[in-house]
C-alpha cells in the first residue's frame, strides 16, 4: 500500500498516482492533498497522528516548498513502514509516531525531468520502486546513502503542575477545533466539572454533544491532548485562538 | 466493498481508512466527506440518491455530532446492503431507497479509545468486521442487538393536484440547482412548454443547455423531482431559494 | 483502470463510481472532480498534463455543460488509451498529448433515464463497458459509429523570434503559478540570469526557492513551459495575470 499526502490540492496528484499505477500495482490511499500549502507544522502534526493507523505501507509526503533546490530527498524506515518526503523536517514526528527500528537514508542523486515538480518525477517512482520491499532491506538499494540525522519539526513541549498548565495551540481543525500541546491527563479529574481557560471558566465534557448547542467546552480530543471546541461551532472562534498562541489552563477546584 | 460517507473534509478520514485497511481488504470508495457539518436532511437525501447506484456494500455514514453521547450506533440491513452509522435519523431515508429486507440493530457497547472520534474508533472497526458478511446474517453477531425502530429523518409531502403543485426545497447542489420534492410528473405534459413558479413564468426543458446561458429553467433533475436550474449558471440565486423554502409550480396552460 | 474527471465536486462523482462499480472490477483512480465549472479549456489543458502518466486505461471525462441536448458522446482511440466524454472540444488536446493511433467514434444512441446527467446513466456504464476492450477493436462495437472529426479546443500558437516571445496565459494553478504557452525553450541561456516580463525584469531560476519567499521567477514549469511564480507566493497576484492574458517575454542581455 502507498498513502499519498501533499498540499497539491488538484490537479497534481493524479499525475503522481499515474506514475505509481505505471509502475506498481500497489493500492493506492489518500491522506490528504488539502494540507495547508507549505505549512510544515500542520503536515507533521497530523500525518503522526494519522499515519499510525495504517497497515505496513509507503507513505509519499510532498510538502516540499524547497523543490528543485539542494534539499535532500529522504527515504525514512519506521518500524515495518517507510516515509517518502524532503528533508525539510516534514518526516521526523511521524516517524517517530508509527515507532518501531528507525533509519534514514537520502537519495545519492536528483534525475528528474522538471525541477518544479519532483513528487511526479522523483518522489513516485521512488515511492514504486520501495513498494513491496521489506523496510529492514531498504539500505541495500544502491541508489540511497544512509543519513545519521534528518531535519526534524519540533513541537513545543508544554509545562505542566499540579495547578496549572500551560501550551500551545499545534493546529485547528476544519471544525474549528482547537488542539493543543497540553495532554489530556491535565483534565482527568476535571471531567464534569470546569477549568480555566486563559483565565476564563470552561467546562469538562467527555465530547461535544455534552454542551448545549453553540457552547464551549474543554475535551480530550483523539489526539489524547487537550482540545477547546464548540458544539456544532468553531472552538477558534469562541476562543480567539490560532495555530501557535499561548492556552494555560488552571484546574480550579 | 465499504463506501465512506462523513462531514470530516480532511484529514480525519484517513485514520478511519487507515483502521478499514488494517482489518480487511475491502475495497473503499469514497461517497464525499464534504456533507455540510453536521446537516443530517442534506447527507440523509444525497445518501438515497447515491447509495442505491452501488453494487451490494457496507455503507458508512459518520455525520455524527452527537459523538460521545448516549445515542446509539446502528447497522441497518437493507437487502444486500449494510449501513453503519449513528442513530440520529439520517439512515433510515438511504435504507429506504436501497429497499429489500430491512432490519436495525445497534451496539450492544461502545469501546473507544477516543469520545470524539467514533469515526474511527468504533465505526470503521465495525465496517470492517462486517465487511464480507452476509447482511441476513448479521443479526448473528453477539455485539449487537436488535431494534424495533431507528430515528428517521423525514421529507416533507408535496401536495399536488391538477393545476398546482406544493412544495419544498430539499437540497441546493454545488452547481446552484434547486432540489425540490415535488415530482416530475408535475412538468410532464408542460415540457418544451412553460409553469409559473412561485408565480412568474419558467420554461419546462428536458436539460439546462436548450434554454440560453444565463437563463432559468425548470427540468426533472436526475433525482426524478422538479429542479430549479440556471444555463451554466446558478438557480439558487436567481430563483431566490434556499433549502427549506416553499416552490409552488402552477401549470399554466 | 478507469480515471475519472469532472467538474462536479461532490456528490455526483459516486454515483458514477457506483454504476462503474456494479458492472465492472476496473480499479478506479480520480484525476480530480475540481475542474471549473464547464471550463473546456482548463479542463482540456490539465487532461493533456496528467493523462499521459497512467497506465493504457478508459478515461472517463464528464465537463459537459451541454448535457441532454444534441451534443453527441465521444469514444476517443489514442494508441492504448480510450477517452469518453461529450464533444464539445474537450477530448481532442488529451488524445493529441496521449498520442498513438487515433481514431474517433460516436454513440449511435443516447439512451438514459435522465437528461441531466448523462456522467451517471450513460458515460459510466459505457466507460465500463469498454474496461478491459483492446482499443484497437474498440470500432467493432455495435452501439458506436465511426466519426471522421471531432471538436477541439484549440490553444494560441506563441510567436517566437530571437529576441521576444509573445503568449498567452493557459491556466492559473492552485498555487497561483501562472502557466504560459510559451515554451521553456525561450529560458534557456537565461538560467540564473533574467529576463524581461512584460516590460519588468524577472529573475528566470530552476525552481521557486532559488529567490527568497515572496519574490518573483521566471522558470520552466512542469509542463515544459514559462511559468511565472513566487517563492510560496502566488504568481497569478503578483504578475497581475489571469487565464487569457498576454505575456511577453524579452531575453534582455
Amino acid at each position: 500500500m502507498i498513502t499519498l499526502s501533499s498540499d497539491f490540492d488538484w490537479p497534481y496528484p493524479a499525475a503522481m498516482k499515474g506514475v505509481i499505477a505505471s509502475r506498481c500495482d500497489a493500492r493506492l490511499i489518500d491522506v490528504t492533498h488539502q494540507f495547508p500549502r507549505g505549512e510544515l507544522r500542520t503536515t507533521a502534526f497530523w500525518l503522526g497522528e494519522i499515519l499510525p493507523y495504517f497497515p505496513p505501507s509507503v507513505h509519499l509526503v510532498v510538502v516540499d516548498p524547497g523543490v528543485g533546490t539542494d534539499r535532500d530527498i529522504l527515504v525514512v524506515r519506521a518500524g515495518d513502514h517507510l516515509l517518502v518526503g524532503p528533508d525539510n523536517g516534514v518526516l521526523a514526528h511521524p516517524a517517530s509516531c508509527l515507532g518501531g527500528p528507525r533509519k534514514a537514508f537520502a537519495l545519492q542523486e536528483i534525475e528528474s525531468d522538471s525541477e518544479t515538480f519532483h513528487g511526479r518525477d522523483v518522489f513516485a517512482p521512488l515511492a514504486a520502486e520501495l513498494h513491496g520491499m521489506d523496510p529492514a532491506d531498504v539500505g541495500s538499494l544502491d541508489s540511497l546513502i544512509e543519513r545519521e540525522e534528518i531535519d526534524a519539526i519540533r513541537f513545543p513541549d508544554p509545562e505542566v503542575d499540579d495547578d496549572t498548565a500551560k501550551g500551545t495551540v499545534l493546529v485547528i481543525d476544519g471544525f474549528g477545533n482547537v488542539i493543543t500541546n497540553l495532554p489530556g491527563s491535565v483534565l482527568a479529574d476535571r471531567m464534569g466539572r470546569s477549568v480555566r481557560v486563559n483565565d476564563e471558566s470552561v467546562p469538562v465534557r467527555p465530547s461535544y454533544g455534552h454542551v448545549p448547542v453553540g457552547a464551549r467546552l474543554a475535551t480530550v480530543g483523539s489526539h489524547g491532548n487537550v482540545e477547546l471546541a464548540v458544539n456544532q461551532g468553531r472552538g477558534s472562534t469562541a476562543f480567539d485562538l490560532e495555530s501557535g498562541d499561548s492556552v494555560t489552563v488552571n484546574r480550579e477546584s
